[in-house]
């Protein structure tokens, strides 16, 4: 079998497992009201009297925070991957500030935009009642609460962020395959910017067990398979015209150099970003086919974000795609 | 060899368990902190000033939530028990109510007490901010919010609501064991509610992976040991005194009574409170040695919740625990 083949090979055996994926998931809940509001959003985002602020139909999926991969059907425990989703909402600030509208595909209960230097519980944590039974704010959060109330809904109200949540690795693959359809027309316009953390491995839904798993008798062995490569699929054929950026993450620097670069080649990412777990909110590295950039957060004041540069490199990146296809 | 010389056997093998998952566990970071502010809280539910309501000196240990079980050290995945907390945090408030002080245990990021009715994310989905830039409350949620700010902001400044949060299985069994140990001059007058979903396997942290797990080598195989059961620890030397209450939950009704029996005996419990996955916040079934009585809510009113009767019940065999001391 010459290389060729292997390749094709190589590729039907990955269209097996994702379509077998796909087949044994549970049914996604809300998948008509889902395609309707993102039916709606695009029309929005397309129509000329839409965005006017001369990125006039640039579109970014975000995806944020952790997937989880259920052990039990019917069950209460899960396999979880950390992620506070403060990178996801923090980019999703500056992509609606650079003009972009924003599909915003967060896992519950993670940080939301223009909430992200708010304390865990702000209910408990800024606000007091004062004695005429108003209720008042901190004066030390007060302007980033009302920020993130007024942001917040105008973006929503504007319909430039539509915010879509998820739980499992189920939910979170069927929702993005939504997405990735509805935003096909827009063609190198959208970028998908995959912040969230994955999951790499689960238990197919039909060899699960169905009640809680019994404690009784003794250690508990369990066997996990790969989640099938859905960066692939994404890439090529879900939304092969937009701008794709995935991310990785690890805990060994050199590692984490040689999986970014693995990814670029692999899934034909247009950009991979590389975070160190220990310094991923002072700096990430930027890998193109082109270039490695190692972008930093402006350390001359407290409130500043490695997402603000970054944004910046991506719509710089993405202006240069899209001009691409122009000429 | 007889039954006496198995059952001190057994106890020995489940020393030497307990000892060493405290000896391989990462050390708690806070715990001195914690000491401090426990030491504080009991000083003052036991001084003849502090609670004069009649249940004076009553304190109650709510665990709440689920806690985690990281499978790589320096990692970003872990299991988890899913539990939104909102059992131990409705108990909270009717405890408070009957007089009782309060060191509640709870998994970060979960259900507050006087919060359990608010929508999930109330700071976007309650309040907006008027033309003044005043912040306002959505009247629909209005006296809930009102009340959430003050009641948890003076049982907390009373001194009678002590917070303290978990996320790992290793972080929740030491705080209740410097729990324990603080509430043992408190006799019989204090209870352990044990509402949290606490794993039941771990990955003993000196053979778990320090870096992140790679995906690229086909499946992943686990092996997971059991976490010793902490319940009887608990209850025979940590805190033999107090009133102790477990909780089991089952998504199979027949398993469900059955595992209610054996932990009664088992860990001696005191009172077992059995929860079907699908009917828990409809109904409960509190078992003692005594008695298996059926706890409902009161159907006549949307706002009404199974804790309180519950609650009203745990009181009420509590009284007469204390009473057979007192004798």
């Amino acid at each position: 079998m010459d290389a060729v083949d292997d390749a094709n090979q190589l590729r039907e055996t990955s269209k097996n497992e994702v379509m077998s994926f796909f087949e044994s998931s549970p049914l996604l809940k809300d998948a008509a009201e889902i395609e309707k509001s993102l039916k709606e959003f695009v029309d929005r985002n397309t129509s000329s009297s839409g965005n006017l602020n001369g990125k006039a139909n640039r579109v970014v999926c975000i995806t944020s925070g952790g997937t989880t991969v259920p052990l039990e059907k019917q069950g209460v425990r899960y396999i979880d991957n950390f992620s506070s989703g403060h990178r996801g909402a923090a980019s999703t600030e500056y992509f609606l500030k650079a003009g972009y509208s924003v599909v915003f595909l967060y896992r519950r209960g993670t940080c939301q935009p223009f909430c992200s230097s708010l304390p865990d519980d702000p209910l408990l944590e800024c606000f007091s009642v004062a004695d005429d039974s108003s209720i008042e704010v901190d004066a030390l959060h007060a302007e980033t609460v009302k920020r993130a109330i007024t942001e917040n809904r105008a973006a929503v109200a504007e319909g430039i962020l539509l915010k879509l949540p998820f739980t499992t690795i189920f939910e979170y693959l069927q929702i993005l395959r939504l997405i990735s359809v509805s935003l096909r027309d827009l063609g190198p316009s959208a970028i998908f910017f995959l912040a969230a953390a994955v999951s790499d491995f689960y238990i197919p839904w039909e060899s699960m067990a169905f009640h809680k798993i019994q404690s009784a008798s003794g250690p508990l062995d369990m066997r996990l398979v790969q989640v099938p490569k859905m960066l692939s699929v994404l890439r090529n054929e879900w939304a092969p015209m937009a701008f794709h950026i995935s991310f990785k993450l690890e805990t060994d620097r050199d590692i984490l150099l040689a999986n970014a670069d693995m990814a670029l080649k692999k899934y034909k990412m247009h950009m991979v970003i590389a975070n160190e777990l220990s310094t991923r909110k002072e700096e990430v590295i930027v890998v193109t086919e082109q270039e490695k950039v190692t972008v930093r957060r402006d350390n001359t004041w407290a409130g500043a974000e490695v997402e603000c540069p970054l944004v910046e490199l991506v719509v710089d990146r993405h202006s240069a795609y899209i001009k691409k296809f122009d000429a």
